[in-house]
């Protein structure tokens, strides 16, 4: 192995323990270490959930003495702030680690940067930049959060080959089958918060939760003790007072506009909703990239689930505020009566379509997961 | 080798040179045959147009005196018909040729076997079935008029990520892009006949042609001097005087419901189309179903290309006359006040939801083409 294929080899691997904090690491970013002396590996560790140690902790514990004149591979920039052991940049410098390669800066354009500055300062040599787009993909939330103010948002739906979510009356149970509702609790069990228009949640009065059960993953209990946090858009207050998911465990974020009267909200408090006001659009509606920027900055909200109807979901999508789009395509049409996958009001010309990009499409047991970004919109060329 | 994979993979020449027919032996069968003796390949040849000789002929001619005591292997049982060069079973039987390794017996129920028999009845060994599968993937239509007295109809369309088809106005130019319009070319070029609703003619003015330029093929100018039949379903004989489609090379069939003044009937006829009356339906409309049993009796229509809207294709799904579906998918979003894909009216709850089975899903260009077949209608099953 050249010196560079090693590095990547080694940052591979520091990828792979940092994604074993997928489910667990909220609010914090999912983050890993390995600490190699003369080609060997001498410690590794990851950062397993909020208020424990960091990755180069359990690496640089595990490692011992044989730390010194190591090289240390990180997924993130390592801290640079008074943790509960200090900063991680700090304890790999004390630790006598000679070099640091890291594969991506600290997001938060206030910080970043000032790990890296602390290591150089004492000492230690430094790479930034191996598997830097890995690196990024295992935390888009954090990053975006860091970055711009607002959470990563994933719409997820579930949908025929014609592109339908459900008959006309709303009926919709089941168009995907079990593998694809396993993956869609696993995407809930990674996210922040789960986010729902109220027309979603009195049809089918979904409790937003992850049922540990479903997930078919080691330590399902484990990662299920955190419920993402359920948000309803609800800008007139009509969610029912007995909503399945204000029975649930973990918090139910109402998200609504000011004006309402007094006892309403305080049914929905004695309920079990904590209801927000946020700023209101023209017509009236909660302004989506308030709410966004409120779950982001008030509840270090990295990932959000994005799992409602074609209103809302085209809301978002026109608002610009969708980053990704998990698609589960079932084996099925439904036909041209069945509710669409998307409003886009006003569209009338194919100029103005919206164009995306697919990343991915790979089976999913019965069914297909198709998984696609919206793209710079362009004006097509008729030819 | 063993004998058996010896076997397979002459088979897989012979099959391989049948393909070379794919847009030229309409309305015959694509057949391929291999010669092969003491392992040696001595003659080979494939049907390449009607009229012309037939595969064994060709194969007979190139081994000469070494067809004595060879293995012929053919994709499809020799002929037991006098043609112009007498049966192909007694020819074989003739050139001493030992023994017959047969893909799959013809299909018209009325005369399977007898190929064989004669080649027994010669005192030539016989085997029957031997990749059998891919054998029957080269003549769907050919296969289907001969047993089922219908031609193989292939729904072909065009759609947004999100189901739809066209803006609401119709204007649809081009969803897709180049590659999947040279696929679309192709899959006009080896059908008998596209199929469309005089709806279609009407807005897109459509030629339905294939156009030698866009196929990307050897011998393109070669394919597109036949030219499938152009087939429109026109109950009320709306079909403008002025179409495009009437004045290219080759023929338009339109088909049409009893009752109509001469008149109109004459001024189409004058302009190019020949009108054929077939049954109606309760509803007045042409009844599918005796369409396709004309174009297959009457036309010897083997593959049938359908390109048309929402309507017209739901409505042949519905009555079971889809064999097969070519969806051609741009990354992109139409909405919901976009074309549906297919009205299935009627369609309320999710038990009649219409399942489908996906054969294959890849990229072409920028689209993406989903093969799926329609699959027996199974009631699902809520949980």
């Amino acid at each position: 192995m050249t010196p560079e294929t090693s590095a990547h080899a080694w940052m591979a691997r520091a990828l792979r323990l940092a994604r074993r904090g997928l489910y667990t690491t909220d609010p914090n970013p999912r983050v890993g270490c390995v600490l190699v002396n003369q080609d060997r590996l001498v410690g590794e560790g990851w950062h397993e959930r909020a208020g424990e140690a960091h990755a180069e902790v359990h690496a640089l514990q595990q490692a011992g003495d044989a730390a010194r004149g190591a090289t240390a591979y990180v997924t993130l920039e390592p801290c640079s702030h008074q943790g509960r052991t200090g900063p991680c940049a700090v304890a790999l410098a004390e630790a006598g680690v000679a070099r640091v390669v890291v594969a991506m800066q600290d997001p938060n354009p206030e910080v970043a940067g000032r790990g890296i500055d602390l290591l150089k300062e004492a000492g230690v040599a430094v790479e930034v930049g191996v598997l830097e787009e890995e690196a990024r993909a295992l935390n888009p939330g954090f990053i975006s959060r860091m970055a711009q103010g607002r959470p990563h948002v994933r719409l997820k739906m579930a949908m025929s080959l014609d592109g339908r979510t459900a008959m006309r009356s709303g009926e919709s149970q089941w168009i995907t089958g079990p593998s694809a509702r396993r993956e869609v609790q696993r995407l809930r069990a990674r996210s922040s918060a789960v986010l729902t228009g109220v027309e979603s949640v009195i049809f089918d009065n979904s409790r937003l939760t992850v049922r540990p059960e479903q997930l078919e993953l080691e330590q399902a209990e484990c990662i299920a003790r955190r419920q993402p946090l359920r948000v309803i858009v609800d800008s007139r207050l009509r969610l029912p007072l007995a909503s399945a998911c204000l029975c649930e465990a973990g918090r139910t974020l109402v998200f609504t506009v000011a004006g309402h009267d007094r006892e309403r909200r305080a049914e929905l408090e004695a309920a079990g909703a904590e209801v927000v006001e946020v700023a209101a659009e023209e017509s009236g509606r909660v302004e989506l990239a308030a709410l966004l920027a409120y779950l982001a900055t008030r509840e270090a909200a990295n990932e959000v689930l994005l799992e409602t109807g074609a209103t809302l979901a085209g809301a978002m999508f026109d608002a610009g505020l969708v980053d990704e789009m998990q698609l589960f395509v079932a084996q099925t049409l439904l036909g041209g009566e069945a509710r669409p996958l998307f409003e886009l009001p006003g569209m009338t010309r194919m100029d103005e379509q919206r164009p995306l990009q697919i990343l991915d499409i790979r089976a999913v047991g019965e069914d297909w997961r198709i998984t696609a970004v919206p793209r710079q919109r362009e004006l097509s060329v008729s030819v």
